[in-house]
């Protein structure tokens, strides 16, 4: 508080706000900006008896604050994580920065495939995005329905490693997009506690002619959900004659959601229709993050 | 196109570009995705006659493409490069990417600060925020108005540096934010073609009482700015109540370019009431992008 002294009182509060921004914004404070230095990961190998193979995960942990040895962070898991993995760190990163700080500083574990359509995938089906069954000797599609396997393993085995090794606190988000979406969803039907709150970026409810949007209905209760949030999006995705809706489909999720008013789940869905399937999640991860830290105190240093 | 063979004809053209992002995006192509690499930049230290100190500098340039070995890379010049290099060459990589590909790939140099007053304000001037002298002793704004020196040095120096040691399309980007935003505008305004495309973020036009927005009245005219492109933006800054007044003056500045009509300059204004001024690089950069970018062809691989 001490750059607040010389202020007249008459200025209003966000006048006050503005001047602490533009302080350090514009370079007039002695504080200089932190040097830039490429997000660094560890990048461990993880054995999964659950998965039955050994499992590549990247770690990001802020760099250890030496006034607060003690400090320990929340945690981000995301799927898909050699796509999106260093993108979210760069957020967490910069956003919690001393002079943006609108969230905490934070872990982010990213999880890349191995094989994603078994682990993002909580049933077995054949059907594919135009709703035909795929009958090719070659589908991947056969090797699908392993999701509840693949929870089990974050649940027991990746969850635990990372609290044992890293400074960690109990808030966990989890993340997905696409087949990661219908993941992170299938968590939070079937193992609600497993995170504080979940992020579902075009998830693809087309999945198994519409499995975990039927799922949806059935376990989205209000005894079972409390004190989670859960953020969800969708594109420009269209759609197929009798497979993939996104749009539509996301709008059912939604209103299953709000007609419920289930008390203890937080949510927000945002519709991208300037988007594609792809460039979608560079702005989806950002408005979770914000969302979900939406009463994150913003200090002035 | 090979992938394009097995598709009835029937199916709508979106429907076609939904069918490959998601066979790229479920994982069913055989394609996989690019594992996790953090950005990697060369950081050098360049000796700068006109400035008469060495100046670090960050550059980020495309792996190698070993089938194309001449390809060459438009290039993106970012001030505050401590503070937002890393962001925007995880952008450039991201979306350049064969399975999102809304622009194409390159070169990315950051700029970091040794004296930010000194270097990003156009004139000379110790009117602060408010529109108050600031006659301290120790007033960083002492150093302020060599703007136009430090454009001399991008110019005569640092581009060419990069031009003689990088693979380097003609096509250059200048972005910058707050007083960054002044410093490429006063560019665009003085020497319109040093670069193509300017990215203004939450321009300070406050500074020297409005220097760079009667700079615009005088110097945007037809005959001077032939092909080029500028994205502008703003937040939730507020104002003061003498001296800055971020939304109000980049209105003002749009209107000089709109109702002047000003055919060689496509623009894009965004205003962003959700964000501040320090959350604000994160949409804009990115949405600047996809504006500098709008026509690039999309390829279905």
């Amino acid at each position: 508080m001490i750059y607040r002294s010389g202020l007249k009182r008459h200025f209003r509060y966000n006048i006050v706000c503005v001047f602490f921004v533009l302080l350090i914004s514009t370079g007039l404070m002695a504080q200089s900006d932190p040097p830039f230095k490429p997000i660094s990961a560890d990048i461990i190998r993880l054995p999964s008896k659950i998965l039955g193979e050994d499992r590549k995960i990247y770690i990001y942990a802020p760099p250890a604050d030496t006034s607060m040895p003690g400090k320990r962070y929340p945690v981000l898991y995301v799927l898909d994580g050699d796509n999106h993995f260093s993108m979210i760190a760069e957020y967490c990163r910069y956003l919690s920065r001393s002079d943006v700080k609108v969230m905490p500083e934070m872990i982010v574990v990213g999880i890349p495939n191995t094989n994603r359509v078994r682990d993002l995938t909580p049933s077995h089906s054949l059907f594919d995005f135009y709703g035909k069954p795929d009958t090719s000797a070659n589908s991947r599609l056969k090797a699908s329905g392993g999701g509840n396997n693949f929870l089990k393993f974050i649940g027991s085995e990746l969850i635990s490693y990372v609290d044992q090794h890293y400074k960690t606190q109990a808030f966990k988000i989890f993340a997905g997009h696409s087949f990661g979406g219908i993941t992170t969803i299938n968590c939070l039907l079937t193992q609600p506690d497993m995170f504080d709150a979940y992020i579902a970026i075009s998830p693809s409810f087309w999945w198994d002619r519409g499995y975990v949007l039927n799922l949806a209905d059935k376990k989205l209760t209000s005894d079972r959900i409390i004190n989670k949030m859960i953020f969800y999006s969708d594109a420009d995705e269209g759609s197929s004659e009798d497979g993939a809706a996104f749009h539509t489909d996301l709008l059912k999720f939604y209103t299953i959601i709000n007609q419920r008013k289930i008390a203890g789940l937080a949510h927000k869905y945002v519709h991208y229709p300037e988007e594609t399937h792809m460039t979608e999640p560079i702005k989806a991860y950002y408005d979770a993050l914000r969302f979900i830290f939406n009463s994150y105190p913003k200090k002035e240093q």
